[in-house]
């Protein structure tokens, strides 16, 4: 099966932290692109971006409208609609619209709603994030053998989403595709959950002003996630709330029920219960099979 | 200061699984000890022990009582007493008995009651863990540069105390002294919650039938914890529930909180939440100074 490579004239990259600047710098090492321009609500991440040349200029609201061929779009997911409303005298028929957020159905949506019935949107989530954040944490090879979720709308045209699919195997990802609601609540478990994990784990560390100079690297890998931007994941709790919430109240209650095995003293039951998880994490490990990184 | 290097004519290591087969083999290494005895209630594991070098014999109760100056004990809290059991005939007044165990009260009160007033007793916690188990996993430099609490009871020798502490300076430990009830509570919130979190994050999984091909490099760090043994770890949990349970009640509670400020749509107070969760552990990181490991 042949792939052909994409070409994408004139590109826009809107927020150019950790996946912005790295899909900028992707595309650019890959010869995917003419122009990359920039654009990003700090302007010391404008700066970093065009210093660092991961774009080579930036986007001007006072510029001649001349459309882009591609708009990937990298902002908090409660951002959307800011950062796309003065977008549209810059699109034509076929401009790729695409995106890289954590959370599909409200911003599919939004996107919508700003871009009304642009045919060329394909809403995606590469699962490629870091807990690093800036453009200065850009880099060219984030996407390479990661997975990109492509979460294609009734409206999108089969030759946008087959452009979205090209351009993300050209950059070294592996493209699947997912329906929305499916992908949301998919992720509100194995994403958003353990990083409301890890920001509660730190915070109750804090409230109990815990010796944390004795924590081990059990503690440091399973808090990692804690270092992610708070303005962002805040944002994207909130705007998938709606798949989040039930998953919160099925962990509340796992954890309530590993509380009564223990006021009840049933290693028994304690023991089934820890052994299913460390056979599914252990077969996980096993088909992931990355290095094992010693303590 | 000098740090006079102790030396164990006889040890005795019970347990032989990552702690124990390390301590054996870490021994062997700094050569601090005369012969090494192993035993585990394991066969396998006494096998394994043996081809592996890590002892140079195994114990047998048929054996002439002939006193131990060391007896280190690696097995899960709940089977101390049945591990030391045995052990009175082999002590003699200056028998040091140290373990490994991530829970000091309960099983010091058991060492205290089988041991007599034994006064050797010194409960110790090398804080070098890591998800692999059995012989196999032993390494003899697992404990260098790892903190190692000990918590010495009101009966404990000055003189056992200093050659504990000597012992662990000898092997590349740092030692900290600490008060039991202190060391039982902060391990609860420190060690053995992210451990419970993990392995409830993959139960969920498990329920949900989620499709685990698509976590990223998060999910796997904070779910790392979840390929520990599960026997070991439901006997932990439950030996050290009067400390962890208060702790288990106080996630809950910030886990409802967390689902409030979702419910009421509260963006600010999530940011600040998350935000204060971000600085400690940045803070955190910037003091362990670990590697950062990219994705």
């Amino acid at each position: 099966m042949t792939n052909p490579r994409p070409f994408f004239d004139r590109v826009l990259v809107v927020g150019l932290g950790l996946l912005g600047g790295s899909f900028a710098l992707a595309l650019k090492e890959a010869s995917l692109a003419g122009q990359i321009l920039g654009r990003d609500a700090n302007p010391d991440h404008e700066d970093q971006a065009m210093r660092l040349g991961l774009v080579s200029g930036l986007w001007s609201a006072q510029a001649r409208p001349e459309a882009f061929d591609l708009i990937f779009l990298a902002v908090p997911p409660g951002q959307t609609e800011s950062a796309l409303a003065d977008l549209l005298p810059w699109l034509k028929p076929g401009t790729l619209v695409t995106d890289a957020g954590s959370v599909k159905g409200p911003v599919a949506q939004t996107m919508q709603v700003v871009l009304g019935s642009h045919s060329g949107v394909v809403p995606a989530h590469p699962i490629a994030g870091w807990h690093t954040s800036g453009p200065g944490s850009g880099r060219g090879d984030l996407f390479r053998h990661k997975p990109v979720v492509l979460t294609p709308l009734a409206t999108t045209a089969p030759a946008s989403l087959a452009a979205a699919t090209q351009m993300w195997i050209a950059l070294g990802a592996r493209v699947i595709e997912m329906e929305i609601r499916a992908h949301d609540s998919l992720f509100a478990l194995i994403s958003h959950l353990p990083h409301l994990l890890a920001f509660s784990t730190m915070g109750l560390a804090l409230d109990a002003r815990a010796d944390l100079s004795l924590v081990g690297s059990g503690f440091l890998d399973a808090t990692r996630l804690a270092q992610c931007p708070a303005p962002l994941w805040a944002d994207i709790a909130l705007t998938n709330r709606e798949a989040l919430l039930p998953v919160l109240e099925a962990f509340l209650r796992e954890v309530q029920e590993l509380q009564e095995r223990l006021r009840r003293g049933d290693l028994e039951n304690l023991k089934q219960r820890f052994d299913q998880a460390q056979h599914l994490r252990m077969a996980l490990e096993a088909r992931v099979g990355r290095e094992s990184g010693r303590p």
